[in-house]
């Protein structure tokens, strides 16, 4: 009976607060190497919590990045199902800090939220499992079915070395599904389940000119500017339709059933333009916000820099410019397909008199769709609106898990993505933060589930 | 009789390019504001130079932004011409640093050339004019004509200041002509009268979408990219033609008489793809690239910001995206009016879902153009023929010298531009150097054109 497992999570709510704080103080960015040891401390902050709540054969597994943390418990018996938990204690980088009202390691709740990097991607969710663990265990001494636990550090720079090991100790994690929180609901209070995911590519390119940057006036006339080619280049990707130009762009995107799209059209929740700050929304020509986030790939420039960036004018041609470009991939879409035309169009279109120097992107992540009426997608539906008094909606998201496709296709086990993330988290920007309230009503809806999938 | 004066400047070679490498040690860069105590101390070296040589009246005169220093000698008597000799001790930024091969501000001799910030544009030339006097001072105890000598230090950021101190103490700065120092000869050992500069005026542009950077998974396909839009935007200033989309841009433009062009193709020098290091040269459509950079207007982006420029992929929609412009202008083409043009093109093509903000830049300039055939031209030409030993070529070059329209329209007198730097100096550039061939022959040239000047 759950009972006693959710009163232990109020009485304790302070002491577990605080515990998350001390998580989230860690400035664990795994994209930035001067920050390797505060992974390694996030690593360890998870892996002693799991030893402290009794798991067993826990690890900090170095790989060739940042660690893996494993551990397990399987005191439920043979006969009970075994899950895999997978969640990642890294995050995105803070800056830039300036926009941040508080400082992003040092955790401060405003108005019912928690604000901090990580709080809702992905420490705070990871915690939230670790807590319900620990609950079960001071009060029942034991969880409801077995468990395995892997929580890795190089989820928001694509998981590489995760699936070295997941190869290679393919047995180790195998379970009869897999839960993983990191991911959000699509209005607060509005319990969301998440039955498909975008895949991801994307590349980095620059554009050489001149071999220094030269006086604007003595050569301004004869050599192209590299940042104008850049602009030519960027501009010819995608119309001002948001209508994506890269020939065979979207020949195998698997199309949107008008069952879909009504579904689509129901899922509540705002326009958009509360939540971004945008004058109004823009989207594909011949789709809404909702369905081109939720169910068409997207093109998008995450960064481009070329010439002088500082205080005043310097009039010169710039030696150099580069953009990074990222896309999200719906099912049917092939990465490396999809990056292989981006390049072909970049080389295609490439003005004269400058030169092309393409890295493609290492990562990357097919899309991802789970049958919603799976009896463990139900009893996620269930556990959810018990919890949120509401009944849960079904969406896709615009969102990658690579690793969601990748256990899905490797280790052919289901996937239950039951995120507690809202809109307004501003996750990956200044100012990401977590509601307290669904901090509650998600321990609450683990705990109802745990005993869900207990139940034959 | 000048052979005295050019035996000194032999004789103290060594002693002169050590005052030198002393001037080009200040880092005096008039954009930022941390170097405002190295911009005094160069106004201090010009006009301590100018007090120990002989001049009189020498003053570092306060302005509301840096210091102009100013000297006068007038023992020629009221019968002989008075020149104004015109000139900056102030430097563009040196960065980026990475890409000096040694440091800018400690000068140093490579293949016979020296390597400095300035040492070209235009602390060099300032400096050849200081030796000269000095020559003459110190072998015939007086100069050939009157001299008034006005050296700013904000010509990198536009010279605001100096045109209200000349317009305050008009007589003071009066004089028969002007002589500068500030240009190039079209190729090394190339003689080169410039009777044509462009003029200039520019803006930067801030492109807002989202308050914040977005996570371009979820909010991917809802909201207009910035960097995108930007791109957009550029991309529709110009065309791969190199040929200018801006309505009305080149209306008022003055077209290149034939007899010009056959000039301009008469020009020797290299076709820039060496001193540039591009793949191939390119210009507006319909004209060479000699045509194009001495007498086409041109529009350069001379820098380009958005999101994220750090190592690895953040996968954000930026929340903003900068562009900084600046155009060269030609006879014809009022600066006001054409940045209005373009303030007008970019708001007319601003696509949906984001702002737009845009800085005006202060300054600017006409374009200004001398009659070749002027006595004052002849005899420089003469003097630069017989210090090179070789005979002068009449060009137009992009590059932008405000003051001298300024003098033009304000003064109406005559500005002769004698300038000495090469097109491999790298102005504005990593690795700015000066070739102390034209050191000695640009200061031979200074005492020849003096003497002419002398003459009735």
């Amino acid at each position: 009976m759950s009972k006693k497992v959710l009163d232990y999570l109020q009485a304790n709510r302070n002491e577990l607060l605080t515990s998350l704080n001390e998580f989230l103080s860690i400035p664990s960015v795994s994209t930035d190497p001067i920050h390797k040891q505060d992974v390694n401390m996030a690593a360890e902050f998870v892996a002693t919590y799991l030893k402290e709540i009794g798991f067993e054969q826990v690890e900090v597994q170095p790989t060739k990045g940042h660690p893996l943390v494993y551990g397990e418990w399987n005191g439920a018996g043979s006969d009970a199902p075994t899950a895999l938990l997978y969640g990642h204690y890294d995050v995105q980088p803070a800056d830039p800090l300036e926009l941040w009202d508080s400082e992003p390691f040092k955790p401060e709740v405003r108005n019912g939220r928690l604000y901090a990097r990580g709080a809702s991607d992905d420490k705070g969710q990871v915690f939230m499992h670790l807590a319900v663990f620990e609950a079960y265990m001071n009060t029942e001494g034991k969880l409801p079915i077995n468990m395995k636990v892997c929580i890795e550090g190089e989820e928001e720079i694509g998981s590489e070395n995760l699936y070295d090991v997941l190869k290679e100790k393919k047995e180790k994690f195998k379970a009869d599904f897999a839960v993983i929180s990191d991911s959000g609901m699509v209005d607060s209070g509005q319990p969301t389940i998440l039955y498909g995911l975008k895949g991801f590519t994307g590349l980095e390119f620059t554009i050489t000119g001149p071999s220094s940057d030269l006086h604007s006036g003595i050569y301004g006339g004869a050599v192209r500017n590299p940042a104008m080619a850049l602009s030519h280049l960027l501009a010819s990707l995608k119309d001002e339709n948001e209508v994506i130009q890269v020939a065979g762009f979207y020949d195998d995107v698997e199309e949107l059933a008008d069952e879909e799209r009504q579904l689509i059209k129901n899922v509540p929740g705002e326009d958009f333009t509360k939540s971004t700050g945008v004058t109004e929304t823009v989207s594909e020509q011949g789709y809404t916000a909702k369905e081109h986030t939720m169910a068409r790939p997207t093109l998008e420039i995450n960064g481009l820099f070329s010439g002088y960036q500082g205080e005043g004018t310097k009039t010169i041609i710039p030696s150099t410019a580069t953009a990074k470009l990222t896309c999200r991939l719906v099912p049917g879409q092939d990465p490396k397909k999809t990056q292989d035309l981006l390049v072909a169009h970049l080389e295609k279109h490439l003005p004269s008199g400058v030169t092309l120097d393409i890295k493609r992107e290492p990562l990357s992540a097919k899309a991802y769709k789970v049958d919603p009426n799976h009896p463990l997608i139900e009893k996620a539906s269930k556990s959810l609106t018990s919890a949120f008094g509401k009944e849960a909606v079904y969406v896709r998201m615009g969102g990658s898990i690579p690793v969601v496709e990748w256990i899905d296709s490797n280790y052919h086990m289901p996937v239950v993505l039951l995120g507690f993330g809202t809109p307004e988290d501003r996750l990956h920007s200044p100012n990401e933060s977590f509601p307290l309230e669904n901090f509650d009503k998600g321990m609450e809806t683990l705990v109802y589930y745990w005993d869900e999938v207990r139940k034959k």
